[in-house]
């Protein structure tokens, strides 16, 4: 089972690295674009084959290392 | 509209940083995982309403500045 976690800071958090492509991209001539944001996309290989309980164990993942609970929020994405 | 770019190495590209991860996640008893990678979400708000336009505009910005496509591949999702 593949799992991806996605991790981004939540919206009170300031992003100064997506601020800087921001600024970038106007840099490059793409005016209209704006609220730019730079999170993390994590893919994981599990064995396990139990969708509840890889579930589980990728939630205790982020919860141990992957992500900031204070700063990030994350959304888990499984698939066979 | 908003888009979310999913930046990914391609598959034959070492990836330490995944490779950091997987070996912390076994430190903490995650013994059954593997092919960690770590990539990149930026998510981005544009003025177009047009689908295609927008599309159009977010690829140009990957070739031009978010992934480096030697090593790199890319994935966009629109949402209004």
């Amino acid at each position: 089972m593949k799992a991806s976690v996605f991790i981004t800071l939540k919206s009170g958090v300031l992003d100064p690295q997506g601020k800087a492509i921001e600024g970038a991209l106007h840099g490059l001539g793409f005016e209209d674009v704006s609220g730019v944001r730079q999170g993390k996309l994590i893919e994981i290989e599990l064995s396990e084959t139990d969708e509840a309980k890889a579930r589980a164990d990728v939630e205790r993942m982020c919860e141990r290392l992957l992500a900031n609970p204070v700063m990030e929020s994350y959304r888990i994405e499984l698939s066979a």
